[in-house]
């Protein structure tokens, strides 16, 4: 795990993951400003927000503006969360390129996260493929949320998550898979493990990301375990900004400015600016209302970080 | 790293690093109700406090009376810190039979530490031995502080490390050595390969500890990294209590709480009752003055843990 040749994606998901988490809606001009700060820290990909029912979440009704401002940006990949093929479509017509399905291995956290069953998810799963067939430029990620750990039926069975994920690559073969620590319940072996053997049950190639929170201290734990066990991708939310609405108990996202020291200072490269970083979660920070945590903004600066 | 056999010791340590950080001193009953409620969690080894002048550190000076009261107490093994030929006198004289001698890899903390310069330290580590020499039941582990990161000089080269150590094994061969994170600076990466390799310079069947802080929330971490160098026996303080008063801006030690949940839940046993050490970290968080930290305390409660 040490040498110039290694590296790994952090994935920005504090406009996100982290947005919804605050009640009060952010204008759309801080919101844009917060991603142009993240952007400028060396964030090569972000999730700029979801394509959900504002009634639930109204924090995400501006994401048709949002879109038309980074339109055409070039050198980094920003995606919208869509939890159904009706928030796909909408998301292409406003010209996302890069999408997140999210459906949960847990019958009873999916159902509160989107009113669907898995299985209806997974039907939507296959409407939003069909959405994109044909566009050669479309990506797509699909999230496994809770499959780790439930908050509503606790310990999620690793064959659940086996027998979800065979379902959804036999959709979606293209796709790129997260297993998500919803919780941060998670623990480090169990992430690597659980991990070694879903990635075993996949083609070579599949492309894997860890999505974890820091509810219990294991987030930085979690991402490096998840590493070892070859996920070259991880979502972080700058500030620790954060806490699944549907899941509670859960805080924030594990700080990207954490995941950056752990990797970083590993000789494991991120290609994130720490100073930028670190004022763009300064800046986040300073929302009103918002949940926050991590470590490495709140260490008193006697000294620069490797 | 999961089955049944593996197992983790974990070195209960908020008597000592934890109650030095309070600066009102704590009555000796108070402290001996925090220790007795540890070992009723299952704490098989706890540093007590130190042999050090009351007037560099107020809050060891009733070790003789702590002695007294767990003197001759079956199946756990308490020691005590101290940092030159006096301390260990005095602690021999209380009937300890285990001590912690510790000086600094890095001469600048040494200086500050336990004001000696490294080859000092060193020559008072000798008479340390000479002092035990013929007690077979004694036992010494050596702690390298400042193994990673110094407070003053920045990262430690791991040269000087191997250096001390080698000065170190040479003077007192059959002691248990730990490599420690003064002030929680090193990262899990380096943390395994800095033990990698400090131990392969070592005989076999030398045992090893690591000393962690969690002032950059790597502290789960680098324990967890440690293991997997090899490391099996972790300290920590119940509640995240402590932070070295010569080592400024360095946090608590890594809570033993979150070490339990990262390798209990893990498949690695601690031997330790939750509930038992939950309710001795919130009787330490309830102390006047202490610093804590940690995350499983401070979860809601919604379900038991694994």
């Amino acid at each position: 795990m040490t040498g110039n040749s290694e590296s790994v994606e952090i994935v920005e998901g504090a406009p996100r993951d982290g947005f919804q988490s605050i009640d009060k809606p952010l204008p759309t001009e801080e919101k844009i400003a917060i991603i142009e700060a993240l952007l400028s820290a060396g964030v090569k990909r972000m999730e700029l927000g979801s394509f959900v029912s504002p009634k639930a979440i109204p924090q995400m009704a501006d994401m048709a503006d949002i879109a038309a401002h980074f339109q055409g940006r070039d050198g980094v990949r920003l995606s919208v969360l869509v939890p159904n093929a009706r928030g796909a479509e909408l998301a292409l017509k406003n010209r996302y390129s890069e999408l997140v399905f999210v459906f949960s291995v847990s019958e009873a956290h999916n159902q509160n996260n989107v009113r669907r069953s898995v299985e209806q998810s997974l039907q939507q799963l296959r409407a939003v493929v069909d959405t994109m067939a044909g566009d050669a430029n479309f990506r797509l990620r699909v999230d496994l949320a809770t499959s780790f750990d439930c908050p509503f039926t606790g310990t999620v069975p690793l064959e659940e998550v086996r027998r979800a994920f065979a379902k959804a690559i036999a959709i979606a073969p293209d796709a790129e898979f997260a297993l998500c620590d919803t919780t941060g319940r998670a623990d480090p072996v169990t992430v690597k493990t659980r991990f070694e053997t879903v990635m075993a049950d996949a083609p070579d190639g599949t492309g894997w990301a860890f999505h974890g929170h820091d509810t219990f201290g294991m987030g930085v734990a979690n991402a490096l375990f998840a590493y070892q066990a070859g996920v070259r991708v991880m979502e972080g939310a700058a500030a620790g900004l954060g806490g699944c609405p549907f899941a509670p108990g859960a805080t924030g996202n594990t700080a990207t400015e954490d995941l950056y020291f752990a990797f970083q200072q590993g000789g494991i490269d991120t290609g994130l600016d720490l100073e930028k970083l670190l004022a763009a979660a300064d800046r986040i920070a300073a929302l009103p209302g918002g949940k926050t945590g991590g470590h490495l903004r709140l260490v008193p600066r006697t000294r620069a970080y490797a």
